[in-house]
């Protein structure tokens, strides 16, 4: 079997970056080990960037996020008792984030693929690539028992930081840095209202704790946790009254709560592989790169990872150029880094860490003083969070 | 002996604080365990906000250095070979930095002093405040040999980390905050041309470097040491080879050298005190706080110290309120904990630090990148470079 592109991965990079191709007429083969179920089930992240918004109208998946989703224009940040709000869309001129899950972009994207017939293939075992550093890649697979190959063009491995994409590289060649926070985040989901109508960033002595949402009716809240903490330690009140705590009073009590969905911790960590081009195999997402979640980079980045590459690949199937293709990766590690920069911001001024001096305490709060106080930071923290150009 | 106020230091914080309370008609004692030379012998900072500019004003010491000093309305970060300007007086709307010795400031003042007989004594051994928690506070202090004693309504500890204001109050009502860093700066200063005519702040591989000026004749340049280095070590020729190697290629090359005046090492240290005001004892600049150099906020801290302290006393001997005495702390330690953001901040992003992670450092080119770049993250930079408000 042949096709142009073989995309590792059904999550939304993957997803998204099949759309696009196709829409430019050029065929890929989508290969996911999970289920179609099993990929729907993840919970993740939920606040998108105008620059991801605007890629998936591209990919004429648009239609039902604008019927649903939540414009966001600003964000508060509570700390030392006070509630502070970052004006976003008055400081960037007009720019706003978009409160839509992950999960639904993903069904989308699901969705969209099928109403075209696109080629995908769930519960694909034993996917590995080869020869991308010729002139004749190919991948092999294992389906309902039977070996496969596909020879194509070219590989895009949007299979995750877990992923075979990655780990297929010549070791010598990939550079990697990588930093642990020694603490996670224990999430809960549930079906009530949220507390607020923009999302609340609370530095508490207690420790971080996040206010956010996927809809109007479903509530997604966070608490900085240890790392060795299990999610069955945490029953549902003692998330909510361990939440109120770091709450400033006024939310605290404002606060609906109701059963959980689903709870889950996850570790924070940042993580950078570099380039992200390797002959004929491209990394896009979380195969090359990791942000901790404050300030919601990580979907947003494999979105801008999609633009370089669905262009670069475009350009090249439309005009035979791989000048796109070539700087592919460095375009990429520019914003990325600078992702990762702002990623580790948010996440050190928001934190406890157990090893904070009383001088650190004093400068986190000093940075968040001086953040919500003047409109040249505030606009540097805005054009983060929204999100930087493409290029 | 009687006086309205007695000022312990006669180093510019002292100094000004006098200048300032004499030409509102308030009598005051400054006693300096030093002797005048000595005083003066002191190389120090030279960058002066315009805040601390225009105080020098009010207290009528603003002649010379209106004729000498030098105006920048920019600086230079370089960084991974590249050059990039900071625009700091189009991007602040108009602000500038003022280039103009620590010495000269000080050599200004203390004309300024003897000019209007004002009440200092150099080489005052032994001073000791006494009972400045109740309503009748005194000084002694022993001068060729005899103790003398002098009553007053308030003491103003201007006398530097090393003093003894700081240590004289009463360690439980004290909060210190302190953060040493793994390096120290080496400085030189030479009869040579700047080699730029504004400052480099250059971020290297070797260890950053400072290319910084008092005149159009005289330079100070500055490179990060190991804390256990010698001045004695480093001869004119080795300290003008590092140097070179710490700078973009066009700059080593245009670097003129000679021999040194000085040559000294400054350990690089955050530090504050609180609260900074205990019953009627004021502490005032580096007796509360210090920063690291980079950035130059160290004097001009002291200045803001200065400029709430005689508002706030000139307003207890004209109207009786106490006011501004009352807030005196907390305005002070607003402003000081924003410029140890600040410092703490140039700090991080210019020096190479002994533990960094590869992550680490990449993490801090994408910093320099995002600032040199960003109009609302190098506006934030220059607010701060050229001094936030006084209040």
């Amino acid at each position: 079997m042949r096709t142009q592109v073989v995309i590792i991965g059904a999550g939304p990079s993957g997803l998204l970056l099949s759309q696009l191709l196709h829409l430019k007429g050029i065929d890929t083969l989508v290969l996911e080990r999970q289920s179609r179920n099993y990929v729907l089930s993840r919970i993740r992240a939920g606040v998108l960037e105008q620059g991801m918004v605007d890629l998936l109208k591209t990919a004429q998946v648009g239609e039902r996020l604008e019927r649903e989703a939540l414009i966001h224009g600003g964000i508060e940040l509570a700390f030392n008792g006070q509630r502070r709000q970052i004006d976003m869309k008055s400081l960037t001129g007009g720019s706003v984030v978009t409160v839509y899950g992950q999960t639904e972009v993903t069904r989308d994207l699901m969705d969209a693929r099928d109403a075209m017939n696109g080629h995908l293939i769930y519960e694909a075992e034993d996917v590995v690539p080869h020869d991308f550093d010729g002139g004749r890649p190919r991948v092999t697979y294992r389906k309902d028992g039977v070996e496969r190959e596909v020879f194509c063009d070219y590989i895009a491995g949007c299979d995750g930081y877990h992923g075979i994409s990655r780990r297929s590289v010549p070791q010598e060649t990939l550079k990697t840095f990588e930093r642990v926070y020694p603490f996670g985040w224990l999430g809960l989901l549930s079906d009530t209202p949220p507390v607020n109508d923009e999302l609340i960033y609370s530095n508490h002595e207690r420790g971080f704790a996040l206010c956010t949402m996927r809809s109007l009716t479903r509530s997604r809240y966070y608490i900085q946790c240890a790392t060795d903490e299990k999610p069955e330690d945490w029953s549902d009140d003692r998330f909510w009254d361990e939440l109120r705590k770091r709450l400033p009073g006024d939310v605290a009590e404002a606060l609906v709560t109701g059963p959980s969905i689903e709870k889950s911790i996850a570790p924070l960590r940042s993580f950078v592989a570099e380039p992200m081009r390797f002959g004929r195999l491209f990394l896009a997402g979380d195969a090359a790169h990791i942000v901790p979640p404050t300030g919601a980079k990580g979907l947003n980045l494999a979105a801008s990872d999609i633009f370089f590459l669905s262009r670069a690949l475009t350009a090249f199937y439309e005009t035979g150029s791989e000048e796109l293709i070539d700087c592919y990766s460095e375009q990429c590690l520019r914003r990325i880094w600078k992702a990762q920069r702002f990623s580790w911001w948010m996440t050190s001024i928001l934190h406890r860490f157990p090893d904070s001096s009383p001088y650190d305490l004093r400068l986190q709060q000093a940075e968040l003083d001086y953040v919500t106080t003047s409109t040249a930071a505030a606009t540097a923290l805005a054009e983060n969070y929204v999100g930087l150009p493409y290029e």
